[in-house]
């Protein structure tokens, strides 16, 4: 078993996220490779070195450029802003690095396929931070689904709620409003939604969309305003190829909302629902239950769920999101092992994704019915 | 002060219901008159007679034109299947009498307009059984926005979903199911989200609205099967004229929810939702709450709220289903009193309401987006 | 059919409650015999006749002994505080009328003792108003408890806490606080936690107990304080004549509690909760689920619960305190038909209760455990 | 800086989430000492050396007392059965080492206080897993109450309940059921409610338990059975130093509990409650709030609460118990920097609970209050 060099990209709060899964993974999970921690970038090199110290990794360095070619880091993971991505993950590419990026992929599609198009053509292993998909109650929620237990699915119901845009005079992660980062909520927010309903149930196949600037103009630091030019609310109806229907909801400026990502199936044989501000919870209801005794079952997580036992042998003790990314870092090393299944989501998975949001951006500029084929 | 003699037609669930809150609501409040429960008219006389008995109705008919015409009716209460609602409160404004009648108020906007103007031109009072917007903990959130609790609002998202058309092999009122008793689900309980939205923030401009019918055919009593015409499901976005915009979304196919009406209000200030599977609690989030201190106050219906002293006077003891009907019926009678304000809902409201309704129609047949002012 | 003349003295909070579920009941319910308001009492004349007259009560009077005599009344129905209460129910007893009253029955087991025998040897029927045994989730909870459905139980932990006596300086009926009336919280809340508890289990062996006067002193009107002699919260250990053990505990100074009364039983196969802020939900979990399905089943009253039906055909849509009152007012009305089980829970079991309370004070006094069967 | 060698002695569940958190910790805080993971020993070698790989540790041994005297190891942590801490951590602290144990401390107060001398004796530093005091929901409650918000507090109710016993043919940890090893439930589960209960409130007074093991034989592997002497349930009053009185209650039979570490709080300004069911949750209620606005505020674990912020910026994203035993064991090498306070909760306060287990047991078999001073 050889180990694999990891170049991290950014050391703000997702990049923190990362370095605490890689020093965890290894204790909680059974690796075929392990992580070495081998160099960060961060733009402002003093920042780059406390991180890498604090991080546990070995070297740092302020050029990211350097990271990429640094012929110790087998891996490069990509936490900056969104308009980054691209440039990072295609110079990896080219160095014939693997690449572990967080979502959302891209600003658009277009961005997307060229970056998917250029991992295929070089020959190495992508994921994309997706990492609500790797709760045990999201693969509990699949497991349900792909066995038949609430029978054949007719509606999903998505939301994603947060409110750190809510108050206009503080702004949080400017780039964000950036009409060259994406599409706002609908790319921040909205691609996990959509990552999800594809997981859960399948391709979709057309969606109308609705976006809404809730605040026209934005203060920043020192008094002056942006125009804001990006959606802080989405809402998008769906259809899926298999004939199922649904809805998909993206707000970051949803009052109160701390964590809501939140999913309803309903299926000819029952229901299923969580919300991830409960993050180790989710409600089955089963038709034909016993008349009276009728009703959802709250489900919490535990060790017969996937992954969980890993971590806790006892139910009801609870992960954490940064549980999550550990799970995560588990599949991105899982994947990258001799004759393993590569890992994912991937840049592929990535791509439709973001095809869903610009499928979402053109039905509210048409009011009308996108097919995803039409992007 | 002189009393109202009542004349009830249909003796089903609801008309039950109207039954129990006309014998509480002169206990409950100090009323400006009296209802005088005169007669009950239903298709089979012998029901008709036992349901007099029970509900305490001087006399019983199977002729409900000579209800209609009966002087010493002063107030007919229309409690039927949708489709037969025009004829018979048409009937009843040409006899003079004050008419009340049950949701939705007609099959499509024609009927209810038609319904309207023949009111207006009869100089009676009407009311329609919106039985939601009598609850305390509705008029709790119409406090709470008007006073502007939580500031400027800019979302709302509605939803009305039951399970009991779930099982397809369990027809529970049929006539539902016609095409020319209303669009299935868009009426029956889109009807209460729409007049929620339209209680709590104002008239609407326009939709885009989705349905989707689940089960094509359904069985009925025999073995037969019926085509099903109308919508299982529907999915609206929606603007309104203040500029405010949401979703509005109701299914009678949604397993596992037996009363799930749920409003979620978004501001400037902060947001409150309910959900009236839970009847007698209202959720406020107030922006600005001292730091760490910030979540969702969870609020039990009390005495300080609407119309919930009456009943009781301790806080989280619960109103139920039938109190709202009391309320309701208080506001009828109170209405019809000398010099009081008309009765509301009126058969003008419920036609706005229908007017939302047919545009989803028309909107899922277009495509498009559909202005309210062009139905 | 002959219908019962009702006398009903007391017309605050609860008789009015009362008013209005012999108002409903006959709608609601298929009544072997109807109420006749016949008269109500109350110390004040003008407050008895206006009470008659919102209430529905043919007559009223300032003097409860003529009530008590009245020839048209047959059931005597008394909603004074405690301490009134068995003078009262003594003269109607002697006088050859049904007796219903509120609870608590007596001060203590001395008084409650000598009621039920004057009821005995009277020849009458009796019933007390511990109202929460008629909620059809309570009759769901016995139905399963019965039936095996959670297995032999073995621990049962009851609370009642409400907060309306958490401010000092505002006293909330003086007249609770009186040695003479009870023993404070144990006597008003307590004895409906112990109702409960002896409905779902059985006989309560042995308690040792625990009183908590929290607010030694109480501001009345006028500015002047109060000693307070009796307890705000009691806490009690108690065992089963069948071996289960538990807790019952209860408190009228728990802030932020409108309506907590919950109920937890656990047995050996599986357990069941309620708490009836929710009056109308019960959580069911039974031990063997699928493994990584376990959990608690919310069920939400519903048709095939106990007398939901007769308000009701749908699930979810709930009842209210009120409408407990109304099957309590049907099991009396329906008790004293010719020939039908006698109405309960009646003064025999009213003194059962009683004796639980006297103990929990014995052995609060001792602080020692304290048999039943010493009181 | 120098860095502290760790010797783990133990490698089951708790062992393994000690290893992750030291793995996690310099990555979450900026930490005075890092941890070095010197030897991992368990009885079996192999197990010993997978574990040691697996988590990080550079040796193993199958023999605790070499690596008691391993010159590389500072802090010995010891993840055993109850019934040998003593003899380690003594050995421990007679080698110089600073020693961290696992809770329960010891199986009674006469090996706790043999312990906390010896520590004292030894002039080692000592620290003992409470894991839940460090749950910033915990540390919260204790600022709210600290900082006067819900006023003087009154009343105390604490629980704990699992149902890991609850199946008499699935025998967990057997060694918990020995009479040598702690009193069964109320060590393994009691310790940590009162650990709470201290933290929060204070020193406790007196208490009155009633100790009930509901299955007498339990079958273990191979069909045998095994006779318990120890306890499945118990049950507390407390009395509190501060005048402050309650509830303290704990099973490991509670059927469908997974992780119920509940605790409510009542003061004259308000209360507050919590229940690691929900880790990330606690509800605070304030006496005063606005008319019709009065509730519990259910506030999200999120930055501003202590320690949270280390692990992730955005509320309401949640930590997990291994999360929690990161933030003790920064609290551990916190406490082991020159100068720093001592870690906490030291063998010193593991004796005062050791002490209330005790006279719970006593109070038990006496039937009476028993003071803590009698201990």
């Amino acid at each position: 078993m050889t180990d694999l060099g990891v170049g991290l990209i950014g050391s703000g709060f997702i990049g923190k996220v990362h370095a605490l899964a890689y020093r965890s993974a290894p204790a909680v999970f059974d690796l075929p490779r392990l992580p070495r921690l081998e160099q960060l970038a961060d733009v402002d090199a003093g920042i780059a070195a406390a991180a890498a110290a604090a991080f546990g990794f070995a070297t740092s360095t302020d050029d990211w450029r350097s990271l990429v070619l640094n012929p110790r880091v087998d891996v490069v993971d990509i936490t900056t802003p969104n308009h980054l991505h691209e440039e990072i993950a295609v110079a990896a590419i080219n160095a014939g690095k693997h690449v572990y990026c967080e979502k959302p992929l891209a600003p658009n599609a277009d961005g997307a396929r060229r970056m998917r198009d250029a991992a295929a053509a070089g020959g190495v292993h992508t994921m994309v931070g997706f990492n609500y998909l790797k709760n045990p109650i999201t693969g509990l929620a699949r497991e349900i689904i792909a066995g038949g237990e609430i029978g054949d699915v007719y509606t999903y119901r998505g939301a994603h709620f947060e409110d750190y845009m809510h108050d206009p005079d503080t702004l949080v992660n400017p780039w964000r409003l950036r009409t060259d980062a994406g599409d706002g909520v609908t790319s921040d927010l909205g691609s996990h939604a959509i990552s999800l309903a594809r997981y859960l149930i399948g391709d979709i196949e057309a969606v109308i969309g609705h976006r809404i600037t809730v605040v026209p103009e934005r203060s920043v630091a020192g008094g002056a305003t942006v125009k804001v030019g990006v959606p802080d609310t989405v809402n998008a109806h769906i259809r899926f190829q298999n004939g199922a229907t649904g809805t998909l909801d993206a707000s970051w400026m949803a009052p109160g909302h701390k964590h809501t990502i939140s999913v309803e199936v309903w299926g000819t044989h029952g229901a299923l629902s969580f919300d991830f501000e409960r993050l180790n919870e989710l409600r089955l209801y089963k038709a034909g239950q016993a008349r009276g005794r009728e009703g959802f079952t709250t489900i919490l997580a535990g060790p017969s769920h996937p992954d969980y036992a890993a971590f806790i042998p006892a139910p009801g003790h609870q992960l954490s999101f940064v549980d999550l990314k550990t799970i995560e870092i588990r599949d991105l090393l899982a994947g990258l092992a001799d004759h393993a299944p590569a890992p994912w989501p991937d840049f592929a998975e990535a791509y439709e994704v973001q095809r869903v949001v610009d499928a979402i951006i053109r039905s509210d500029q048409s009011g009308a019915w996108v097919p995803i084929a039409d992007i």
